[in-house]
């Protein structure tokens, strides 16, 4: 198949996303259109390396790839490995025209593409994001940044790339719990606003979770689209059309706090649980039918995904530490924490309204439901 | 006499500078009308804190200041001080409608600026400049950043502030040579584009680097008026418009890099030594007439300024190494190095085609005009 591209429309910062199979096989022409550059500074970390860099070094042969491998993990999204990468980058002499390429998932993405922010106040950057998570997220939006001590992605700036290149041959290498992370930022486009490609994804996530290139394609250019029209409607996050894309993150925020940003729940993982949390809240604000909540509950629950916080691990009296997690959010403004709501299956809403300690009677009935009675259903 | 209101149009992130005496007076009135916040920090340096810190915070009544206190002189413009001011910010749980004061001469407003762009991908900031070289050159804008190993300013962002707040009465403690200084930058304006104005500045140097406040408003209010016309036709400095800001600079920064960008040689000091080079290097080419490039370098030594590399203790065999340091000038792109040069005074344009060997040859000849030749005169 060939490869679909998106169009990012952001005045003089437009860009496209090049999303199939063999994307990067192709990569020396596509670079050849963006740059006069020959020498490409490639920042990866440690494990994706040997998993892709080759592969890009053949797609771009003609080019001098310099690579800059950070460790992996999300520990690379500090002020430490920034200035490491920044150095590098200027040790080179980069000008502003230059490129630097991200290869890797969503913490070598946010740490390069904050890096070509800053480096001369920015410089061109090219993201391959090596994730499905990655692709469907990152690819579009513009968000880079880096972590604190104060929290993740506290510090940071918006800068689009260049290019994006989605080659999904890059996940045949993913393990299956992050093929999983990645579909619920994907189904999340059908939550906010799109009960057809909700229906899609209904039908087709098992294809897609056994990573077959049609489906995976399809849903990873639906949901750059679906981004791109919300990021070029809302670029700065200035307004609440941007704040839709947070469906899920207010309630997966606090768990993925409770857990300690560690391994144990993935970002993803977290996404998929808030984003039935906040169905099942406003189910239960009468918001929406009851029996909506549960079909997305059961919808992950069948592709084998964790919808319940208790799966997780989160301890069933977590409900006012969740909420303290809450009022540290970084959405939070002085008129207080939006929440992402929603009227049905693909009618999600920006409600401001929203009072903590509702919250935190919903999240004490919420924690009630444990794992087992799955199993035992 | 009531302060000059100047306006830099930036669509949706315009500001004004407003300059003159007792600007900080009305500083509560001012800043209400922009912020709903009641807690402000406030980023400032050793030495500026003991003298104007006092004075904010009385202007300031109302708001709770947080001072955020940093070490005087260029060493904070660093990424480990960058980092402390973040976190800074980050623990007083600042949103991105909160405003930060930047308190202070360039090292203070770049640092801060750049903090402020970054805590939370762009925070508020106002700008108090304490010296005239801050009040004329980065109040507007909005150039901010940190130096590294490879150079200065090489890392930053372009971010806008909320408002710049140029309070004459700052001035008063200012050293004489940093007074010299900042009117570099403002003669600049002049030179650039302006023959009226500079021929007000032969006028009237005298009067304000005196402290004279008619003067000093004068200039300071026309000096942003021309920065904010450049800065608003080119914001991002894409074409060649913003780089006439750079008169005197390409020059003046390799005179900084041979001085190691110490207190040998201020900033405003190497650009004024810089921009009558590029006007004596422009009467050698025979773009200009010798005699009025003479007219500045007089100008200069009539009002006590340096006007030589030789004053500044640059060796007579330095030309060489003068060139090698502008090799490595981050405004040098693929197509080369572009200098600001002049056909007369107030007609200043961009020369891309500009052979270093020529400037290698120019600088061997005028390394050769020595400091006591003047007083011999």
């Amino acid at each position: 198949m060939t490869s679909i591209d998106v169009s990012v429309s952001l005045a003089d910062r437009s860009y496209v996303v090049s999303i199939g199979p063999g994307v990067l096989d192709g990569a020396s022409g596509r670079l050849t259109a963006l740059t006069r550059a020959r020498k490409v500074p490639v920042v990866t970390d440690s494990a994706v390396a040997g998993l892709h860099l080759d592969r890009l070094r053949a797609g771009l042969a003609g080019f001098e790839l310099v690579p800059i491998v950070v460790p992996a993990g999300e520990g690379a999204k500090s002020f430490a490995t920034l200035e490491q990468v920044v150095d590098r980058l200027l040790a080179l002499e980069v000008t502003r025209q230059d490129v630097v390429i991200a290869l890797g998932g969503g913490v070598v993405g946010d740490l390069t593409g904050f890096a070509a922010a800053i480096v001369k106040r920015g410089m061109n950057f090219i993201q391959v994001p090596t994730t499905l998570l990655a692709m469907v997220d990152s690819s579009v939006g513009g968000k880079t940044g880096i972590n604190t001590s104060a929290g993740k992605n506290l510090v940071g700036a918006f800068h689009q790339p260049l290019a994006v290149w989605a080659d999904l041959d890059c996940l045949t290498t993913l393990p299956p719990r992050e093929m999983k992370a990645g579909y619920a930022e994907i189904v999340k486009y059908g939550l906010i606003s799109d009960p057809a490609f909700y229906a899609w994804c209904e039908a087709n996530a098992a294809r897609l979770l056994a990573g077959e290139a049609g489906p995976l394609a399809h849903a990873v250019a639906q949901s750059c689209r679906a981004k791109a029209a919300i990021v070029a409607a809302d670029e700065r996050e200035t307004n609440d059309i941007r704040a839709l894309l947070n469906l899920g993150h207010t309630f997966g925020h606090a768990l993925e706090a409770e857990t300690g940003f560690s391994d144990r729940l993935l970002h993803g993982e977290a996404v998929a649980i808030g984003m039935a949390q906040a169905l099942r809240f406003s189910a239960r604000r009468g918001l929406m039918p009851a029996a909506a909540a549960a079909r997305f509950t059961q919808h992950l629950e069948g592709v084998g995904m964790m919808a319940w916080p208790r799966e997780a691990g989160i301890a069933p009296d977590a409900a006012s530490r969740l909420v303290a997690h809450m009022r540290q959010d970084k959405k939070r403004t002085s008129d207080g924490l939006p929440f992402i709501l929603a009227r049905g299956l693909g009618d999600s809403f920006v409600a401001k309204d929203v009072p903590l300690a509702d919250v935190q009677a919903f999240l004490e009935t919420d924690l009630q439901h444990v794992p087992s009675e799955r199993a035992a259903a």
